[in-house]
């Protein structure tokens, strides 16, 4: 059955190498008192930072700045920048960055309208009701999370190893810049490890076991397909726009809702590695990548064959007269192999310094005590028989 | 080079089987004085006319009505509606229909925020600027135009045998409602001019020198291969809910500036048709299909013939080991076979009953004087010659 569903993404999307020039105008329709968000120092050495301070300059806006957001964003920098909000009387949030800083931008957008400790919006015994949040715009300099399209965002919590996600449309960005060129300076392996990101997004819907919108799977298909080709160009050719045109678009549309097309979804992937970065802070990217084909390895059976033939056949172009089991098998190592040796990413929990002392617990949270129901539904034992599977 | 692009398409869709439910609460956020539109009898026969009034009655909403609007919609009705508009202090414009009901609804949304001739919106010499509109929202009950999701409208002025189009952000609709079960009715014919409408409205973006975003040449393939797969049923079966929502869902998205992507655009096939139904009335889709791989064939030469490759292996799954012209044929006779034998349509100009006494002027009218910048370009003498071809 073909669920019903809403679409809803009003987002504007400045796509292209001379859209900064409308930065200031976006800003301007929302406020005049600016706080813009960012990590490191990357957007200084790029030359963007000085870029966007001269365009809402110009705009005769008023700029404040929180920087330090850190990768895998702690619910301290949330809270801080919710305060700052509130002292500094902001109308409108700008983030500079990836997924880390617009995830941590859009909850200091919701703490700065609310008198509650952010982490109760995430917190799960809590889950705080999202009523209102400043109006947030985004300048993308990663293709990974998707973040600047959709209305989630994932933050961590250290003192509690929690790192949860939260999704309100109240969090969508009201307007995102996406250069490609602002990614030129990304890493191989930063490169590799947002394109791990985007094909797990697209692999969580398209894993399903609900009726499809064909029209909907072939457009994942081609998303899948997408990049495949261009994350090992982009990696080798850094300033190829193209590369990055195509990976960029495809990291919004990967997650922004679209290709949902009401199927019932619970992710497998995501919340499994949500524990392991939780508790060992690894890039994301890379903790999907090492469990996305040991997940599609436990869950095949005679059940979910045919997902996987379509798989194959649509994003490997493995020939369809095969055997279907053969097909599936084939479609998994075609994904390992662009995982791990096309994109060079480690295979393994050991090769990024996890070992199993912690399995059970992650295993028991990343369920959430209980059972997801997902493609192929997983309770705590599941999740630990496919946390064994990356230890070699 | 890929272009610059602007992305924002803020329609709200509800999608599916009990999505009338809302109907009253999205009316109500524009207003409470709605005129409703449709064309003839059909939404009263599959009941649809009763289940709106319903539940905009029970929204407490004052419901005016304006029916009766044509195929190939005049420029009569839409001054007759934009009237109406200011007559009776209309909030909020429901069309309920296909493309016709909607465009013509657009363009008295347009006409009742001002005092010129809605005409003048159109008429190529004066294209007075849409500064305003009144909201729109639609029930579709038609796939084919994609009006639904974009924002443009098509009328015609029989007094000037003119058939023409106007796009402006301030048509595009509120919200739309798509139910696919409010095209089962369709008939086999109706449903097939609305698959070569659909159709036509991808090639004419895909067919382009410009470059591609990847990514969404893959997209458009895969709408196109939606639609060669379950036109051929929902025909058959017109009560088939998977195929009817495949085609309504890629209905709005082959037309809705997503496939786009800042590609430098000027379309032929739709010029080319618009002047046959300016003149003989016929259906816009019908003509679309007899137009399409004439044009198709004209415009091959060594250039142009990669873009067929592409097409032929992407949607018909033709052996990419062929020698590219041999593909490139193979993919027009694919095109042509699917148009004129699966799907039924009439295959020639004399078939629904147009001669060739008004090519001259049709032709000369298509380019609007001087040459359509186009996948390949076409002066007047190109398209004589491929209304020509279209004589047997």
């Amino acid at each position: 059955m073909i669920h019903d569903f809403i679409y809803d993404i009003p987002v504007r999307v400045y796509f292209g190498r001379d859209q900064l020039q409308h930065l200031g105008e976006e800003l301007k329709k929302h406020g005049t008192r600016v706080l813009m968000t960012y990590g490191g120092g990357s957007i200084k050495r790029i030359g963007l930072y000085d870029r966007i301070v001269e365009q809402v300059k110009a705009a005769g806006l008023e700029l404040f700045e929180l920087s330090g957001i850190e990768p895998n964003p702690r619910i301290d920098s949330v809270r801080l920048g919710a305060r700052m909000c509130k002292e500094n009387k902001i109308d409108v949030l700008l983030a500079v960055g990836g997924g880390s800083t617009i995830d941590a931008t859009k909850f200091m957008a919701a703490g700065a309208c609310s008198d509650i400790d952010p982490w109760d919006f995430l917190d799960t015994t809590k889950r705080a009701p999202i009523k209102q949040a400043l109006p947030i715009v985004t300048v993308l300099t990663l293709s990974a999370t998707g973040s600047e399209m959709d209305c989630g965002g994932v933050i961590s919590n250290p003192a509690t190893n929690d790192k949860l996600g939260r999704m309100s449309s109240k969090l969508l960005p009201k307007a995102s810049f996406l250069d490609p060129a602002n990614t030129f300076s990304v890493s191989p392996y930063q490169t590799a490890c947002g394109a791990a990101d985007m094909m797990s997004h697209i692999i969580e819907v398209y894993f399903n076991m609900d009726q499809d919108l064909y029209m909907l799977d072939l457009f994942m298909e081609g998303l899948m397909k997408t990049i495949v080709r261009y994350a090992p160009v982009a990696m080798r050719e850094p300033e190829n726009y193209e590369a990055r045109a195509n990976l960029m678009w495809a990291s919004s549309w990967a997650i922004n809702g679209f290709i949902d097309g009401g199927k019932r979804q619970a992710w497998s992937c995501h919340p499994m590695e949500h524990e392991l970065s939780a508790y060992y802070d690894i890039t994301h990217g890379l903790g999907l990548a090492i469990l996305t084909p040991r997940w599609m390895r436990y869950c095949l059976d005679e059940t979910t064959v045919q997902k996987y033939v379509q798989f194959g056949t649509g994003v490997f172009g493995i020939d369809p007269t095969l055997e279907p089991m053969e097909i599936a098998n084939r479609a998994i190592d075609s994904l390992a192999t662009f995982l791990y040796d096309t994109l060079g990413l480690k295979s393994t929990l050991p090769a990024v310094g996890i070992d199993d002392s912690r399995f059970a617990v992650m295993a028991k949270k990343a369920v959430g005590g209980g059972t997801l129901p997902a493609f192929k539904p997983l309770t705590a034992t599941d999740v630990e028989a496919i946390f064994r599977m990356c230890m070699e």
